[in-house]
């Protein structure tokens, strides 16, 4: 009977997981997939983002519901309590960057395709690549426990930091040689935060493996790129 | 001995209200003198401001481990599992209110005083005043575990957002008629989404407390102002 009790658990566990793991590609799908749609200006790839979104919204109450559920039912305690704190907080984390997407997928449609605006974008591609790698690379930390993959994503953020930093001022120039710019290079201002706040919440989730695994957290102050 | 757990639970509850209470009155605070210095330009209340943020990453952090304790310890059921789960939910709202405060004051620093500007502010100032409104009221309902008060916050959140429209277009002009402009305007773009962003996580208190009081979600889909 205790068996039967144990094995069920491990499988509202293992449902927890197996939901973050689709959230977590659904994220990366549309992160790596909104930037491609921005740069290449299609319109129509960014309305099918924008329609994925709602999927993500979905999960993650079903998610946050079921770990009350597993809390109050099976009232578990150490790793296991961690397990489930660290499952609702990642998926607030995947929930925000499935929205900071579907923002960026929103911005493509209010750009005019202008011969002007590609070389900014090469920063923002840039940083839109490195913000989906860690964005892998942190949730396969989180599939595996791997506690060391998910310190080395958190002290890679200053990079994204750093690019953010280069394309801002980057896109202010564009704007200051050439008002019919100021329209475009605002959107694109929003859409390089965007993707920043992408590398935040990779940050977030390297935070909450490190906590699952270990029982413990990171320090409060987040690396910056000496400069 | 049954009496004597039960009061030790409540009293533990009573701390995390309290701490909320807490958390609540320093990220009103920073939020409305962050719209304050910025609009007039006071580069050493900003830097106050700043230094204050690390108050609110500790009591979240606290908060969160004290719920995580409390559930591991006391195993609550219903009302409580659902008022200690909001408490960390609320907890880390208020974190994000703080962290966009203090990004508003960043920008101050950045902001050069400048003659052209304040007519761009009032707008600004007007959103900052309306957010910080819809912060006190929800921190007020969660307080008073008012559901009308709550979903009343949840409902007017679109005024900002329209207000926010606003504001965008009317920077976008300020910086098409003068490139003097751009550097300036854009970091109040910034400033104006932050702004927005707290009506944000003021909406998703007012979900949290919804949740609480009631055990049941607001809908997905927020309300949109018709225009």
């Amino acid at each position: 009977m205790i068996e039967h009790t144990v094995s069920a658990f491990d499988r509202e566990l293992e449902l927890l997981g197996r939901k973050i793991s689709e959230m977590g590609g659904i994220a990366e799908k549309m992160l790596s997939e909104s930037i491609e749609a921005l740069i290449n200006f299609k319109i129509e790839d960014a309305k099918a983002i924008i329609a994925t979104d709602s999927r993500l919204d979905t999960l993650q109450r079903e998610i946050e519901e079921e770990a009350v559920h597993i809390i109050a039912r099976r009232q578990p305690l150490g790793a296991d309590l961690r397990e489930i704190i660290g499952a609702m907080r990642i998926s607030g984390d995947l929930e925000r960057v499935g929205d900071l997407a579907k923002n960026i997928a929103k911005r493509t449609l209010k750009l005019v395709n202008d011969q002007r605006l590609p070389r900014a974008m090469i920063g923002l591609r840039h940083m839109g690549q490195l913000a989906a790698m860690q964005l892998k690379e942190v949730l396969d930390a989180y599939g595996q426990g791997d506690v060391n993959r998910a310190d080395n994503v958190w002290h890679r953020d200053a990079e994204i930091d750093a690019l953010e930093d280069s394309v801002f001022r980057e896109l202010l120039t564009f704007m200051m040689e050439d008002p019919r710019n100021i329209s475009s290079c605002t959107n694109l201002l929003f859409c390089s935060k965007n993707v920043e706040r992408v590398g935040d919440h990779a940050t977030n989730i390297a935070e909450t493996v490190h906590y699952i695994v270990t029982g413990e957290k990171l320090p409060v102050e987040r690396p910056k790129l000496a400069q």
